[in-house]
C-alpha cells in the first residue's frame, strides 16, 4: 500500500451486543489505537451471529473501506463464523495452522477438557491460506490478518481484554508496516481548560497546519489536544512534532498533566513513585471511588495507603475523629469538613499526603448547597489546599463523583510538582 | 402495524464515537430497552458528522429494517444534521415547534445565553412536519418519531442520559402504541450458576415454548433468564407468565437474587431498608470498589455506615487494630485476616453487618496464593462467616475486583434472607 489515506470499517459479530448485554468496547479501543497511526475509521457495525447478515453486512463494508477488522465470532462456539464468512467473501479457503493447533491441543489438555471437547476446540487453529497469525496471549483463538483484492482484512477475537491486548501487540505492528510512511501521534493531556477553548486558542495555527496535524478532543472529564505527523520514519515523525508539542506545552503551561497517558491518576502514580511519597483518602461524597480509581492502576498499594469512607457524620467522628460540634456548626459539607479529612485521614494512617472530600452527588439536595457542590481538601506536611466546585445541578451522580476525583488527582499534581494547588 | 415482529437498527451519529473517545452505551441501553417490548434488533451502526454517508446508511437501514433509531446529531452545534437527513430521505419538511421553542427559549435565556446565541440553540425546535414530539425533560435537544413509507423512525439526543431517560419515558410507550399486541417480559436474575448450566436446565422446556419464550443470557459475573410474553393485555400477558416464572423460580430456588433489577447490590439495599440494617466495609483488594459500588446507588448513605480501604498491612493495623502478629502468621490474604476485618469494622463503626475482603487481584502474585485468590468475609450480631475464591489466574484484575464484589453482595443477601451464606 502507498501514501494514502486509509478507511477502515470496524464489524463486531455478536448477538449478546444487539441484545444490549455487552457493551462494544472493542470497536472503542481498536478506534481509539487506528487514530494513533493516521487510519480513520468512517464506520462500525454490529450484527449477530449470522451468515446470510454478516456476508451482507462484509459487502457493504467491501463498497465503502479500505480496511475492513472484525471483532468476535473467532471462538468455538461460534462455528467460527467470522472467519468462515470473511475468507469466502475473499475466496480464500481456511486450513488447519499446525502451529496454532499445537498450542490450543497444550493448553486444553492441561485445563482437563474431555477429548471431544478438545477436538470441538481444536477448530479454532482452522485459519484462511496464507494469512498473517496472531498468536493469543491472552485468550484461547487465534486473530489473523490478510490482503486481498486491494483490501486489508482483520480479525480479532470478541472478548475484550484480548482483542484490545492483541490488536496493540500485533495488529498495530502489521498495519504500520503496509505502509511506506510511518504515523507518529502525541496525546497533550489538558484538566481545566475546556476543548472549546482548547480550540479557539489554536484554531489559526490549527486550520494552517497540515503534517503535522493537530486537533482537540474532549474526554469524560478532561480533554486533550492529538498531534500526528508522518514521514518515512519514525525519528523523522518525532522531529516534525518536536516544536510543536514545546510551543503547545509552553502556550498552555500548567494545564497540561501529561503526555500519552490514559488518565489524570497515572500521573499522580509516577509523581508519588518518583517523590517516594504516599497518601491517604477520606472520601465522603465520592464514596470509595477514589480509592477504587487510584488502586485500578496494578502496584498502587506502595503509594495508596489506605481510606476511609466516611458516607455518615458518626463515620466521620468515629474513624477520623473530627468533632462533631464542627460538624454540627459547620456542616459535613464545609470547607471545614473538608480539611479535617485531608489532615486527618493522613495523620492517621501516617501517609505525606491526605485527601478530603465531602459533597453532594445528588440527586438529593440537603436543603443548604445546590447539587455538585463539593469541598476537595489537600493535606501535606507544609499546610492544607480546599476547592470549593460547583459542578452544575443537571449533572448527574456518576459525573459529579468522576469529576471530583479528578479535581483531587490535579491538586496531588499540582502540589507534587510545585504549582498553585488552589485558584485563590 | 400489526402483529408481526419488528427489526429494528440503531444509527448512531458522532464523530467522537469514530475516534474512540465516546463508547456508544446509546445503542447497548436502547437495545437493552427493545428486548422488553420484543423488538428485534438487527443493526448498530456508527457514522460520524457527514451528511453524505449519513445518507447512505439510511438508505441501508432503510433497505433491512423496520424501525430505525437515531442517537446523537440533534444539538445545536451538529446543524441539526440527523434530522435534517432523516427528514429529507422522507420526504418531510422540518417546521418550528413554537411550543418547544417557547421551552428553549425559557431555558436559554435563565441560563444567561447572549441573544445571538439563544438564536442559534433555537434551531433544535426545527422538527419534521406531523411527528410525535418527544420533549426533553433531562437536556435542551427535543426528540420526535414518526411513521411514514412503511417505516417508523425514531430519533434520540446523544447524551447518554438524556437518550436513556427519553428513550424510556417516551419511545417505549410510542412503540408500544404501535402494535396490537402488548409483549412483556422479566428477568430472573441469577447468581451462582453459569449461562450454559441454566441453559442446560431448561433447554428442552425452553424449545417447547413458543409464548411466552424463555432464554438464559449472561451479565458481567452472573446471568438471567428472560421471560417474554405478548399478548392482546399487559394483564394477559402477566397472567401467561405466571406460572413459568413461579416454576422456574422453584426450580433455581436461591439462586435467585431477584427479579427485573440492574444488579446484586441493588438487592441488597432492598433488604437492608426492609430490615432496617446498616452495614460498614473493610476493603483490601477491591480498594474502595465495593463502596463505590455500592454508593452509586442515590440514597445509600443511610445504610452505609462507612468504610475503611486497608490496602497495606501498616493500614490494617493503624484504621482496625489487627494485631500485625496475625498479620505476620497468617498473612494478609487469609482467612483470619478477612473474618478479623469485618468484625472489627463492623464494631469501629457500630453497623449491623460487616464486610471484609483481601486478596490478590493481580497482575502480581505474592509467591504464596495464585492470582484471583480472594477471602469474603461476612460478619454479623450472631457470627461470621468467610469464603475461598479461586478466580482464576487467567483473568484480569478488573474482573477479579468486580468478582469479589458480587460475591460480597450475595453473601449479604443470603444472610438478610436466611439462606446458607456459604457452601460449607
Amino acid at each position: 500500500m502507498t501514501n494514502k489515506t486509509y478507511d477502515a470499517e470496524i464489524i463486531s459479530v455478536g448477538t449478546e451486543l444487539l441484545l444490549g448485554h455487552t457493551t462494544n468496547t472493542d470497536a472503542r479501543d481498536i478506534s481509539l489505537m487506528l487514530s494513533e497511526i493516521g487510519i480513520n475509521v468512517k464506520y462500525h457495525t454490529v450484527v449477530g451471529d449470522n451468515p446470510r447478515r454478516l456476508r451482507e453486512c462484509i459487502d457493504i463494508a467491501r463498497s465503502r473501506a479500505d480496511i475492513i477488522i472484525s471483532t468476535g465470532g473467532l471462538g468455538p462456539t461460534c462455528d467460527d463464523l467470522t472467519k468462515l464468512i470473511l475468507a469466502e467473501s475473499f475466496g480464500l479457503e481456511l486450513e488447519m495452522n499446525e502451529e496454532e493447533k499445537l498450542c490450543l491441543y497444550d493448553y486444553l489438555t492441561n485445563k482437563g477438557y474431555s477429548k471431544e471437547m478438545t477436538e470441538n476446540n481444536l477448530q479454532q487453529a482452522l485459519l484462511p491460506v496464507g494469512c498473517t497469525v496472531f498468536h493469543n496471549n491472552w485468550g484461547t483463538a487465534p486473530g489473523c490478518a490478510f490482503e486481498a483484492q486491494g483490501k486489508v482484512v482483520v480479525m480479532m477475537p470478541g472478548p475484550p481484554k484480548e482483542c484490545n491486548s492483541m490488536f496493540r501487540a500485533c495488529a498495530m505492528p502489521y498495519l504500520r508496516s503496509l505502509s511506506d510512511e510511518k504515523i507518529v501521534s502525541h496525546s497533550i493531556r489538558v484538566f481545566g481548560m475546556s476543548e472549546s477553548a482548547l480550540d479557539q486558542k489554536f484554531r489559526d495555527e490549527m486550520n494552517a497546519m497540515t503534517n503535522p496535524t493537530m486537533a482537540p478532543y474532549a474526554k469524560e472529564g478532561d480533554c486533550l489536544l492529538q498531534i500526528t505527523a508522518k514521514a518515512k520514519t519514525e525519528e523523522e515523525a518525532e522531529a516534525m512534532m518536536e516544536p510543536v508539542i514545546r510551543h503547545v506545552m509552553e502556550e498552555l503551561g500548567e494545564v497540561v498533566f501529561g503526555v500519552d497517558i490514559n488518565c489524570v491518576e497515572e500521573r499522580v502514580f509516577s509523581l508519588l513513585r518518583e517523590r517516594k511519597m504516599t497518601f491517604a483518602a477520606a472520601e465522603s461524597c465520592t464514596g470509595g471511588e477514589l480509592a477504587k480509581r487510584f488502586t485500578d492502576i496494578p502496584g498502587a498499594s506502595e503509594f495508596f495507603v489506605g481510606g476511609v469512607t466516611t458516607y455518615t457524620n458518626e463515620a466521620k467522628s468515629r474513624l477520623l475523629g473530627i468533632d462533631p460540634a464542627l460538624i454540627e456548626e459547620k456542616g459535613a459539607v464545609s470547607s471545614e469538613v473538608a480539611r479535617e479529612m485531608a489532615e486527618r485521614v493522613r495523620l492517621l494512617l501516617g501517609a505525606d499526603l491526605g485527601i478530603g472530600v465531602t459533597g453532594l452527588a445528588g440527586p438529593d439536595g440537603d436543603g443548604v448547597h445546590e447539587v455538585g457542590t463539593v469541598f476537595v481538601a489537600l493535606a501535606a506536611e507544609d499546610g492544607s489546599f480546599v476547592r470549593e466546585l460547583r459542578l452544575g445541578t443537571r449533572r448527574t451522580r456518576s459525573y459529579v463523583r468522576r469529576c471530583s476525583g479528578n479535581y483531587v488527582f490535579d491538586m496531588m499534581r499540582r502540589y507534587m510538582t510545585g504549582l498553585r494547588v488552589t485558584e485563590d
